[in-house]
């Protein structure tokens, strides 16, 4: 197995910087849109075969040293509850959004094993299909993240109906995030076991709120979450537009930290005291430009994290749907050759 | 004329903490539907008369410090060649976007004094509607926030065509810049002659760039503003979500910085060695709340900054629909209490 992937997250010495790419398994491919064909979104994802297929030709096509499953972070709510419909533009919208304290008493508690194993099955198949060629991280949304879907109920610029339920419904507030934590860590550890060799929490919009909100409101049960983790699978922590929060995120229990286009990626090292490895964080609009512009940012963010151990090369958020994958190609090609030489 | 907000602008003592509320003349107000009728947004705006009924008795109602100008940001593009329409739900939307560099071509130098007459007017009769007992600040939007919408053409998450445009055409895109910073500047310029005692720059969604393309491609034209401005008028600097942009923001020939609550306000004065003033940065969505959950929070900013000369009380974005108006009006009362104890 290419082991390059873990072997950063864990800081050792790697003959080459690994790469991969959030939504790496995305629409932006031709032969996503092949084996989605009619199904929805969630219908893919609800089919091991498909989905173990899409992750292992990604892998094949882009030449990452890293897979990641194929699913979508609202399906965890779906057994509890809440469901979603994708809408064209918007992602995810869920049906029914949580508006009172009194809607939390209908949220159940569930065994993930039992109600998501169409994951589980997908894990199996794709490492299969990958012959275990390279690491495949399993993942799910973080609490903060999670709650939006659920009191917002989609993505959008503020959150602000998740804010004021957090300010207003203080103690329901906790009760949601250890509800949320709970169901996380379950659905994190199940994935171990079912063969992921790496997790990432993607707590994307915790950004939203101040650093006191973050440490009160949230922290703690991010906090609960990879502690409660097995430490011998490396654990990364993913939050969008947060510089702010990094000296909170060094505090969690995260082998790497990943971060956007906005935070200045040597602060993961800094902060950390280079306790941490850091993961990012090329703006996805760039390999939709390509050319002269492309090569020349990735050259340098290369040099930018140049002589730091720990670093794994991706973009800042998720590849944009119009990114041609021939450039996703380009800079893989183009990292690993620009790092092996440094060995 | 109460000078409180001016003094704490230039960091001069003052007698109590001055308050005013981004978007205080807005639509959660009563008399705003009252005096709005069936006009649009854009017909409210363009009418001295009503504009200034609505600026005059805000600050009558709330009793804050300072009143702004009724406008809305891009109203200044309008005589440019880009017309906007205001959708429910998501603001002004660009009737067409600039998606090529030849479509700068139609864009339109003009002076504002000619062609935004309405404003002026609209300051004058404010002025004396408000029969000078506060000051009166002047405003326009940022550089980047005008490009994005005119490229994106409406408030979105990520700005994706505008910053795609930003990397992809870098000669137009300065060129874009020259011709928005000197339309901004003009309109600066003829505001304070017509009578406004400060100014504040919106450029709000400029925390979207990563620091190197922030100072690059921004900075030298919100630069340029700033040094070019009278020193006589406290100048304010409004960007969202801008943590890792605060030490660029210094740099900037501003004498108030304006933050959101996701920056750390005490920042502003240690990044800037104490030579800027601060400004904001409860969260909009406490407000909306009121309680003990709105008191407690205000006490808690105000504990945070006490000590520091140069504080404006604010939010750290506009004041939400959904605000009931008395909640405002108890703030101000709190933060003029509580800061008038302590001289």
């Amino acid at each position: 197995m290419n082991t390059s992937f873990i072997d950063a997250c864990f800081r050792k010495e790697v003959d080459h910087t690994p790469v991969w790419f959030m939504r790496q398994a995305g629409r932006y491919l031709p032969f996503y849109r092949e084996i989605k064909g009619s199904k929805s979104v969630f219908e893919l994802a609800k089919d091991p075969e498909s989905v173990s297929e899409l992750v292992s030709r990604t892998v094949m096509e882009l030449g990452v040293d890293a897979a990641i499953v194929y699913s979508d972070i609202v399906l965890i709510l779906e057994p509890a509850g809440i469901n979603f419909t994708v809408k064209e533009h918007s992602g995810p919208v869920a049906d029914k959004m949580i508006t009172s304290p009194e809607d939390l008493d209908g949220l159940a508690s569930y065994n993930p094993e039992e109600e998501l194993g169409y994951v589980f099955e997908g894990i199996e198949l794709s490492l299969e299909k990958l012959n275990y060629s390279v690491p495949l991280i399993g993942f799910s949304g973080g609490p903060f993240t999670l709650a939006c879907y659920m009191i917002d109920g989609m993505k959008n610029r503020t959150m602000e109906k998740t804010r004021r339920f957090m300010h207003l419904y203080n103690k329901e507030w906790h009760r949601l995030m250890v509800f949320l934590s709970d169901m996380v860590l379950r659905f994190l550890k199940a994935q171990v076991k079912y063969g992921v060799s790496a997790l990432q929490v993607f707590d994307s919009w915790a950004g939203l709120l101040s650093k006191q909100d973050y440490k009160e409101k949230v922290m703690p049960y991010t906090k609960n979450i990879f502690t409660s983790l097995p430490s011998n699978v490396p654990k990364i922590h993913f939050c969008e537009n947060s510089s702010h929060l990094l000296e909170y995120f060094c505090e969690l229990d995260a082998d790497v930290l990943s971060v956007d286009w906005r935070t200045d990626i040597s602060l993961v090292w800094e902060y950390s005291k280079q306790a941490k490895a850091a993961q990012g964080n090329l703006d996805p609009v760039i390999p939709t430009i390509g050319g002269e512009v492309m090569l020349n940012a990735v050259k340098r963010l290369l040099r930018d994290v140049a002589g730091h151990r720990g670093y794994i090369f991706n973009l800042g958020h998720g590849v944009l749907p119009e990114t041609d994958p021939e450039n996703l190609k380009t800079i893989v090609k183009l990292v690993h050759e620009q790092t092996r030489r440094r060995i």
